[in-house]
């Protein structure tokens, strides 16, 4: 039996129409060194339009790739409204990539454009002779007769692009499985694996963002975007504002803790997302220099387990309520939620504050055993979390990953337990789990009890080999400005927090963290350093 | 170039594993006359597996229909679960139709079996021998022997037919375009006509009706879903419900203002859904006898427009807000949804409030006049409102309805204006709207104006022919209860109100205006009666 539905597709185009008239009023404010600059979704609208006839003009035609080299700002806006809609396809690269990772992603994409932010193009124009398939680099505030590109690009002014050019595009119908937009993994291991999103899979996700359970969207919210527009599509939050009507304020290179803690208290946004190390850093800059946090209904996190000393901080110093969630690039990314159910007593309510979250309605999950076999939601059982849904991905874009997926579902390479109420708890990435004597540690458990000591600013716990047990632990600690404490006292400080067998006998001091493109620990490097000796080991008897 | 997320597809099965496990504790409670019962959703989940395994012994095969004609209840929801995610198609039958109509649309869908609850068999029952296609009748409460079906049905005890069969049922992976469910129209000429809703349909709704602009459905919700499961499958309430663990309230057969009076004072919802008409009879009801409904944070209501006077009551008396949404059987049926937005004075958002709301993301929509010109959305033009969509019927199930659909649009009937910032202001159906000498006179609007006389409880307008301006207004005014007024003084109440040209000459005094099966106002036996001579009016000069 056939329904009677109306065959008509999911596309970016209808997002854009919808966004820049029912809510032309919406806006989106960047900032800059001499202060923020607002404008409307109508006038995005128009630009997107304007942008749209520039690109089809410097040959973007079909579904070729756009890439897009920039911070959080309007100009990167427009290009998320245009490119997708025009049929082409957005390619977001990581401005933090290796060059030579750039330099592979833009040619396995096949980019026929980059739009790159003038701020940025020292670490781009390097490159643009290794990026044989570019033909044009498009510049946003900056002059183009001053970038020295090659022969082969032609360097256009992103306004001269636009200038004189019509207003409104006549936005094509498309398939709603037709690519929309890529974005690639900053893979630890290998090449960076590219990642296509179609008009379907944005739809659903920017749906699934706006509702009440997930990040809550609504016209009423000013949302501070710090999660950069080239890490998993900012996590879905320019698309969802579209869908809403939910204004945006983008921090374009202005990351530091100062500028975003005076966005915060200026701008007074209703909402805001990052991972957590921007957190942290903000965190400490505020207990010097306090601002006004109460604008904010809810701090959303992901990227990285959020340590419980974090929310507790927010809720107990500023009354504001951290959700996590757990995604990847592959997904979208949002596939838990962390807002917890009603009538809870605060204790639970903050318990379930430090899982990842509920999954959300479109993400079927399981947990996964070494062996194969599928666990139960017991809350206790710790397997590799495996997910299936139209928002996460099932291949790589020409590429091969068949040891990324298991029948069908995703295998995401993070590792814990799913409660039966479908709370999941993360205790670490496969990878980076120590195995010891048999008994699996969870690194990030470490890594939360030790950065609760009042003198520790940072900790990252790696698995180094060890004749009797394979593997132990080894706590890579980073000490705040002013303060010292001993391995003793830290392994003090854990005793009674973790099983006794757990304790850590090795221990380092480092000046900081390595951290990947993403803001996540690199403990490819510190086990590397470790490896090469180039750590100076204290071991606890 | 091809995205490279996986083809899942949204189905009703993955709803029910979804909402059945995630949010296993989320409950229904359904009224009776010895007060409220509640069932989990993980009970409901046991409980539908079962009742699928009940049908497939049936026969239940394939994408044959299955039949209900029930009340708000959870077997009704349990039907609503299994029906559709074993792959069989649900028929909801609205118990308010005709008796032949009834026969017409079982008959026209082939519904092979059909759920019944044991208070509806009187009106069910006589009606089986003309039902040609039933094969089983399975009653809910009642006892399955003492029914007098035809030899050619056999009948079955709900909890006999569910008793002892497996508690889970693998549902099966259907294409998402397939059929799920249907609910015929209403129409009040012609054959009722077939919207057949598929599992995307329904999926893509239910995200809708969960986001913060539109319902706002979270686990933290408690819906009395007042409005029937029969009428546009109860706006989507059960589906969507299941989607974030909302809660609901079912009132079975005690729609009467008592009872629901009873239900939101002792069960305190924090939302709810019904027509005006149900909200008109419990304020009346209120007065005399008051309850808390501090519980409530929003009452939704669509269906027909919502007098401002209601609105306001609501929110001075009860400190209730009332959005409007605007929708019909074919539209899913959310078209609107009338959250207003932020940051607007209290005058502002009751004249918001008082349209039918925005757009939501997914509805393209439009103004046509008589010529067939698109309208400007400029708050004033009046045009016949089309919309597009992924939840719009594009046909009707084996029937001919060219002339609802132009160009891929459905002609809603509804006839309005839209605001340059989306607002939908609907004066009439197109068929009621009153053509007076080259200009349009609004029914509804002269309705509202009527109704906010003190002393008057309804009051529907239609137009009735008239030898110099072809069409003038006849109001027809039900005066409440110990009170009485005069056609001059409504008039005189009217002037200022209206246009000097509108005010009614024409009046007469009726005990109740005439409803449709749906609890709209039924102008055509109003239009009837009047061409009859059956009703007494008062001309003024």
């Amino acid at each position: 039996m056939k329904s009677t539905m109306q065959d008509t597709p999911l596309s970016i185009g209808q997002l854009v129409r919808f966004g820049t008239s029912i809510h032309a009023t919406a806006t989106v404010t960047t900032w800059s060194e001499t202060g923020p600059t607002t404008v409307t979704f109508a006038d995005l609208g128009r630009r997107a339009a304007q942008l749209a006839h520039g690109l089809r003009e410097l040959g973007v035609d079909g579904d070729q790739r756009v890439g897009t080299f920039m911070w959080n700002n309007a100009a990167h806006m427009e290009a998320y409204m245009a490119v997708p809609a025009m049929g082409a396809v957005l390619h977001t690269l990581n401005i933090r990539l290796f060059p030579e990772q750039l330099t592979y992603i833009v040619e396995h994409a096949e980019d026929h454009v980059i739009i790159a932010d003038g701020s940025l193009l020292p670490l781009l124009v390097p490159l643009l002779s290794t990026m044989s398939t570019v033909r044009h680099l498009v510049v946003v505030g900056a002059d183009p007769s001053s970038v020295d590109a090659p022969g082969s690009i032609t360097v256009h002014g992103y306004d001269d692009l636009l200038t004189g050019r019509p207003e409104t595009f006549d936005w094509p119908e498309l398939n709603e499985t037709d690519a929309a937009a890529m974005c690639y993994t900053s893979g630890t291991t290998g090449d960076p694996k590219g990642v296509v999103y179609s008009h379907r899979s944005i739809w659903l996700h920017s749906m699934q963002a706006c509702m009440t359970d997930a990040m809550a969207l609504s016209q009423r919210d000013s949302v501070l975007a710090i999660v950069p527009m080239f890490h998993a599509m900012s996590w879905g939050l320019p698309y969802a504002a579209l869908m809403v009507g939910a204004s945006l304020i983008m921090p374009d290179r202005f990351l530091q803790p100062a500028p975003l803690a005076e966005m915060l208290s200026t701008l007074r946004p209703t909402a805001t997302a990052a991972v957590p190390t921007i957190w942290q850093a903000l965190l400490v800059h505020l207990e010097e220099h306090p601002v006004d946090l109460s604008s904010l209904r809810e701090v959303l996190v992901g990227g990285s387990a959020c340590p419980p000393s974090l929310i507790r901080a927010f809720r107990e110093k500023y009354g504001v309520p951290i959700s996590q969630a757990w995604g990847m690039t592959e997904t979208s990314p949002l596939g838990t939620s962390g807002r917890p159910d009603a009538g809870l007593s605060p204790e639970d309510e903050f318990d379930r504050r430090c899982t990842q979250g509920r999954f959300v309605a479109g993400v079927r999950a399981r947990l996964v055993d070494d062996a194969g076999t599928v666990l139960p939601w017991d809350g206790e059982q710790v397997g590799e979390l495996e997910v299936r849904g139209p928002w996460i991905t099932g291949s790589y874009y020409r590429a091969d990953g068949s040891d990324k997926f298991d029948d069908g579902w995703l295998r995401t390479g993070d590792v814990g337990t799913i409660s039966p109420e479908g709370y999941l708890t993360l205790t670490d990435r496969s990878k980076d789990i120590i195995k010891s004597g048999g008994e699996w540690i969870s690194s990030v458990e470490l890594e939360n009890h030790v950065v609760e000591h009042p003198a520790v600013l940072e900790a990252a716990v790696i698995g180094v080999p060890d004749p009797k047990w394979d593997e132990r632990p080894l706590v890579a600690v980073v000490v705040k400005d002013g303060q010292s404490v001993t391995p003793e006292e830290l392994r003090e400080f854990l005793d009674g927090r973790v099983a006794h067998w757990q304790l850590p006998e090795r221990w380092t001091f480092i000046d900081e963290v390595p951290k990947t493109s993403v803001g996540k620990y690199d403990k490819k490097r510190l086990r590397g350093s470790h490896a090469e000796g180039k750590l100076d080991v204290i071991q606890l008897s």
